[in-house]
């Protein structure tokens, strides 16, 4: 492990933090609260520790993967713990756990609260606690690439890798640095699309602003009681198609942008994720049409909640833990079945299913026609050795996590389904589940151990498991 | 495909069971119960069919995993069908879905039931459905292969490949139909030996008997309406014992035989199975003491839960649904894991998930040192990319399956646990699940469609998914 490196990088992750914690401190001065000091004080913090960790250069440039998984995992951990301070000095929360639970929650894009009264918070906290939603949606050591020069050689596609969700990363140009850049363009452009159109529907600005950051990074922290349940129809629509679009594997925006129609509309992970939700909601708003009384509200309602969960947003306009039991379980599979790789949303991916859904077709082919040599493909090129092992793998680690977070959860003493759907969205950064964690609950019915296990598991679902997990093997801390 | 020979090995099929249902004739006879006659037609009415396949020879011999696979299938809906005959005919049942359902719930070793009130059927059909768990653990084909010298060269392996649970086929010796018969042989002697301990016991021989069949194939149909919480501690615990006994992989019986015990006791499958089993009883035991009052008698429930649960035999000597969160959480999690490879149990088996423990440890152990090549090893020997890659798909298309029947079986409109614990303890062979279907309750209360898919879990879950899924692909069907 080659350590002077990573703790330089993680100085420039402190910087940007205590950077990111201005717009707090205005949102303070413009609603004149006095808690705006808790995020000064933080963001000073936050600047002088970084300073340390970058004063001494870096020895030598060695960067390899493991390396920028060790890098991207202390990173999280230090955003997080950085950013749960300001809860604990306005008082918003007073158990350090609580602080902890709500900005994992938020940077990890989960969006699961432990708060039962968002309407009394002051606006800043507010304003912070949906923003780390955009922060984390797109991640913060890509944020780093796109604007700094960064030291370390190899170190920018290894950085990269660790922190993008799905099973391989595109590179849409030929450096990784410029990649990242076009990334956040794109990133910021939508956002403002959505705060323009949401302002058009004559939403206030402060709402606006703060419900595009959870829809941008598919996070799903409400700003009101009732989540989004209270807004026009207009505006849900609005959210809706929004969240269906920050799902959507960025390389097909890329592509849109340089006018590569057909390659993008055949990519086949968009194709998938697109047919997924149409299926979905049309399934659920045939179900549910006797509730809301007409088949339009209820295809509304329904593509709303399925683009929330689809893209693990996690925002509600309803109360869906009252649906009946289909829509209720069509819900809980698209917990797990996630966005596009390369979009902000979380979950498994759709891509890694349908990696999986060819592995399982080849394999009746290779019974069929023992002799046949076909080898996968995916959008017409060869699917890697590589990235069908690892996605297998991921499986594998994926399932033992989530059984044994749902056993150490169970000692609560919580129903299964609580338990069971409160594992499934914070590991795949939803927000809500079933039951006692349902749209209209939160996470403070959990101890302090529970909400520690949830904690890893939004970590871990985050930074697609291996990351944070190499953390706990001894031979990652050996020197060299 | 090669009509011809399948056609031919479904003769035999046809005429072991007109041969099985000479022994319900004999309890008929012994019991004088008019219900006997039922036995006598369905029996002549199978060896009749059974002739009229056997008359023409097959063609040509060639027999690949394809044509392996396809019998098997097809062999076992057979089976199951003509089983259910006698059900109608007694009038036990009258529903032709129901009978269905209890036979192949027999054969695949599954042990659910729909009968409310097992104590008012007549004997010959008890001992008839008892006796389906004892040919469906060791399996039809197996036995047609140690007992008919049958046609078609390769045949043999192909069959029992596609039979016989577990990753991949340990050939005890050189010939197949030798490995089949000393498979056999344990089988027949272990379940005399559970019989006798039994009968020392003070059980009546009929008991015996029936029980013994369901502990040997890990079935799990009982005869009493409380299962066996009305038998001795000793009763209970040989039937524990046995439980455990026969989940274990029979290659370790066969080394144990030729007293090599020391592979025998290190072969790795055993081992991580006696593991977890012991983990299970200690943290159950601990958790339910207080309603037991002495920890022994927690213990010994703890152990005879845990020991059919994990084998999937499904008896139960107290109503688990009533125990707290985490056993319960326990016993859902030890539905998946099931018994050994190579034994008469059901579920995902103890060796994918030791293969899968690997994969991952060494997906780790690449990533911190890229230039390894490490290559996966158990007992000793190198594990196959085949096995491995096997492994992953298995995983995958059971994942599908699981989750496709949870959402058919919903439209039942149960609660979650009810849909979730039925599909698992039929898609693992299991019998009992949590809630609506738990070991006190059955399987009546789902509807005809939703006891369809339930069959077909069985089913798919007893020949592990390929044999089944591959009668659906069309390829299958041309002739050459």
């Amino acid at each position: 492990m080659n350590f002077s490196i990573v703790k330089y990088i993680i100085g420039y992750v402190f910087v940007a933090e205590g950077a990111f914690m201005a717009l707090p401190c205005i949102v303070a001065l413009i609603y004149q609260e006095r808690e705006g000091w808790s995020f000064v004080i933080t963001g000073v913090l936050c600047l002088f520790l970084g300073g340390l960790l970058l004063i001494k250069k870096p020895e030598n440039r060695i960067f390899y993967v493991k390396e920028g998984f060790v890098t991207v995992a202390l990173s999280w951990i230090i955003l997080s713990v950085m950013g749960s301070i300001p809860f604990l000095l306005t008082k918003t929360m007073t158990n350090p756990v609580d602080a902890l639970f709500e900005t994992v929650s938020g940077f990890t894009t989960t969006g699961a609260s432990v708060l039962a009264d968002v309407e009394a918070v002051s606006r800043c906290v507010i304003f912070w606690r949906s923003f780390t939603h955009w922060i984390g949606g797109m991640g913060v050591l890509v944020f780093l690439l796109a604007i700094v020069q960064m030291k370390g050689g190899g170190s920018h596609m290894n950085l990269m890798k660790a922190e993008s969700p799905g099973p391989s990363v595109n590179k849409l140009v030929p450096t990784v640095r410029s990649t990242a850049k076009i990334l956040y363009l794109i990133y910021v452009a939508m956002t403002i699309m959505e705060i323009i159109l949401l302002l058009i529907g004559r939403m206030p600005l402060f709402d606006a602003l703060t419900i595009s950051f959870g829809t941008a990074g598919t996070g799903g922290f409400g700003i009101k009681n009732d989540s989004m349940a209270g807004y026009s129809v207009y505006l849900q629509v609005v959210v809706t198609i929004f969240m269906i679009l920050f799902g959507v594997n960025f390389s097909a925006y890329f592509l849109i942008l340089r006018k590569k129609f057909k390659q993008a509309f055949s990519m086949e992970e968009v194709r998938a994720y697109f047919l997924i939700i149409a299926a979905s909601i049309a399934v659920i708003a045939v179900m549910i049409k006797d509730i809301y009384g007409s088949i339009w509200t209820a295809v509304q309602q329904a593509a709303f909640q399925v683009g929330s969960i689809i893209t693990t947003t996690g925002y509600a306009t309803t109360d869906f833990n009252m649906w009946p039991e289909v829509p209720r379980t069509i819900l809980v599979l698209l917990m797990f079945v996630g966005a596009c790789a390369g979009s902000t949303g979380g979950g498994i991916k759709v891509s890694r299913l349908v990696i999986l859904m060819k592995t399982v077709k080849k394999e009746f082919h290779t019974m069929l026609h023992p002799r046949s040599l076909r080898k996968l493909q995916m959008d017409g090129h060869l699917l890697e050795h590589e990235t069908i092992r690892a996605t297998n793998v991921f499986f594998a680690t994926y399932i033992l996590i989530f059984v044994l977070s749902v056993l150490l959860v169970g000692f609560d003493g919580h129903d299964l389904i609580t338990n069971f759907t409160s594992v499934a969205a914070t590991l795949n950064n939803i927000g809500p589940g079933l039951e006692l964690v349902g749209p209209t609950q939160n996470f403070s019915v959990f101890s302090n151990g529970s909400k520690l296990v949830l904690i890893f598991d939004m970590l871990v679902g985050r930074l697609e498991i291996f990351p944070l997990l190499l953390l706990f093997v001894s031979d990652t801390w050996k020197k060299f």
